[in-house]
């Protein structure tokens, strides 16, 4: 069975050419960049111009800006668990937003055991934090500032220039997760004035297992990782060429392919809400209508478990998910969902659905039909809806 | 021209069979092991099969005792920052030997600017830590033993076993640093004795960017990377699957090819270490004549710069590494030549041989000529080399 795949934020499939450019590297069987003979020097300029493609996609001022990581997860507690460990003489207050990616939340929660203090700003029924909130939420011991740039369940994209502006003029350093936004829409560290930024390959169609963290140049921040002087000192080990490599086509891909890549998945947005109002009774389309990825769609639909949908799509051969794939072994409510105002009942009725290049409108219409069969089928077991409907 | 590889601590070429595996695994375009559809449920096998073939190399009692990391450098930081986090409130007093990895050294120094004690215990001259001194080392406080298995400088394997049973009966954690020792002779955790052991693929023909981290089974340490459910809960982020699966692979075949590969490295060392003898005056064989990797040669060579043959060896088409590939961008002598008693120009003048599988008879003849040549015209450059052989 051909599978369709709705799940883009859970991972992106790699594309022919970051295949080909990961293939030839298997092949090619590099050496060990630190190395100093040739085996070394041909990986180190491997390296070297991956390197360069990942700093292109964000804009950032020089390459050695970016260290290469194991993926968004490690970026982000690179980012945060180094800035607080690094600061703790200057404060241990760090300032974050009620919806941001488990990565944060949990290092946050981390560092609370070592007496760090957090305050968590709310977010309005789109998802979106108000800067105002930001600034009035900084104190003098304020040594971090962390909201991500788009949320990977609603989508809502926030307002990072603003905050930037804001952490800027206080002098207090601004880590942003844009692990969703980065190779899938436009994001420029300098224009954004942040000094931290997370990113990984597997959301623009590069390997899972290899990220990026964009350090500005001149934060300082313990390594999470202490050992050899790779990375500009800034993270040790033997790299990931094959990975790194590949991460690097893919950020050349995603930077060319990006006003394309966005168009496409619109459309599949666009036809995907227009489909789910029109066929489903009592739905909610969460996030902001305006500042939002191009790629995802959460719908809430009430007197149903998520969960039941998954399953009985997979049946089908379609595949989505009710939420972060980091979170599916959690059994809790997503704290997004909740964050935003959805009912409990309803945040567990939630799926989201991601598009990517390979997605047509046809998958799109196929996924609207087995979804309006598998809600009708769980809808009429539901004694809840039945009590909402007769009554 | 064909390069010679003499450098194979630094990383070991991908077999064709971990080849095989990862090409595959990259057309195959596996999703997130995490996701709770079918694109998931094929990851998650891949992902287990690995573990299964990782956790029999090193005969772990489960595989959920092996824990996936981004390699060598991350399992260490890993095991010994985690443990120290966790275990804060027993004590801060840290158990390590003279000769470890910088990523011991450098998580250990980092642990000192959070107020924690660090006891290093001296070695003999060929390297080896005497497990009574470990004994000796051990205080109250003390939550943790940090002792590498073998050296990747002088290759001396450590008596960990012994160590390990002081640790056990002293209820004191035990790490390993079993990064030149997994893959290339046997290491089996349970004999050993060891709570933590970490190991990476590169070593044994897996990829460059992948490792393991054992943990023994009811051992407490905090995570380094907090976020999603992944590894059992022990290692957020999603999965390098790709590296994974070739770290899979490389442990079947170094299972079943150990002997194999240990009798032909042992007869090139051999063989090595008799025409550095017969050809070079004024050379010392560093590491242990017995306790020893089977696949390492550490020579000092008197009156000249490492650094100066590994750059003409280079021009021959022969790599061979002065020390960890790791150190490579640092400037001072090897901590581990001068603990061992070597003077610091013997140390500077010191190179590191490593052989794989590929190598033959004919490389290291070929070597032992190209460096005849090299040391006779650096040391007819020396005016120390004058003074001493004129004197």
């Amino acid at each position: 069975m051909n599978i369709i795949n709705l799940d883009h934020i859970s991972g992106t499939p790699l594309t022919p050419e970051v295949q080909t450019a990961m293939v030839d590297a298997i092949h090619k069987n590099y050496g060990n960049p630190s190395s100093q003979h040739q085996l070394g020097d041909e990986a180190a300029e491997a390296l070297q111009k991956a390197r360069e493609q990942v700093s292109r996609l964000i804009n950032s001022k020089m390459e050695k800006e970016v260290v290469f990581t194991s993926g968004g997860t490690e970026s982000i507690n690179q980012a945060i668990k180094g800035v607080a460990l690094a600061k703790a003489d200057k404060g241990k207050h760090i300032v974050t937003s009620n919806i941001e990616h488990n990565a944060v939340l949990r290092s946050l929660r981390r560092l609370r055991m070592l007496e760090y203090q957090v305050t968590s700003v709310p977010v309005d029924p789109y998802g979106r934090v108000n800067p105002k909130d930001v600034a009035d939420a900084i104190q003098d011991d304020t040594i971090l500032v962390t909201i991500m740039h788009s949320n990977n369940e609603i989508g809502t994209v926030q307002p990072i220039e603003e905050i930037g502006k804001i952490t800027r003029e206080r002098k207090v350093l601004f880590h942003s997760d844009a692990v969703c936004s980065v190779g899938v829409v436009p994001v420029d560290v300098r224009k954004l004035n942040v000094d931290l930024l997370s990113f990984a390959a597997n959301q623009y169609n590069g390997p899972s297992g290899v990220g990026g963290l964009y350090i500005r140049q001149g934060t300082g921040l313990w390594p999470l990782l202490d050992g050899g002087v790779q990375e500009n000192n800034k993270r040790a080990g033997t790299e990931n060429l094959i990975g790194i490599i590949g991460m690097g086509v893919a950020s050349e891909l995603a930077a060319r392919e990006m006003d394309r890549r966005i168009e496409h998945t619109r459309k599949l947005k666009e036809a995907c809400i227009e489909g789910l109002k029109d066929r489903i009774d009592d739905i909610i389309i969460n996030g902001h209508p305006e500042f939002s990825l191009p790629n995802l769609v959460s719908v809430s639909i009430k007197y149903i478990e998520g969960e039941g949908i998954v399953l009985m799509l997979d049946e089908q051969g379609i595949a989505v998910s009710t939420r972060s794939a980091c979170a599916a072994g959690a059994l809790q409510a997503s704290h997004v969902l909740l964050s935003i105002g959805r009912e409990f009942a309803d945040a567990q009725g939630t799926l989201v659905l991601s598009f990517g290049a390979e997605n047509t409108e046809s998958d799109v219409d196929r996924f609207l039909e087995a979804l309006k069969t598998a809600v009708d089928t769980l809808r009429s077991m539901s004694p809840l809806y039945r009590k909402a409907v007769g009554g």
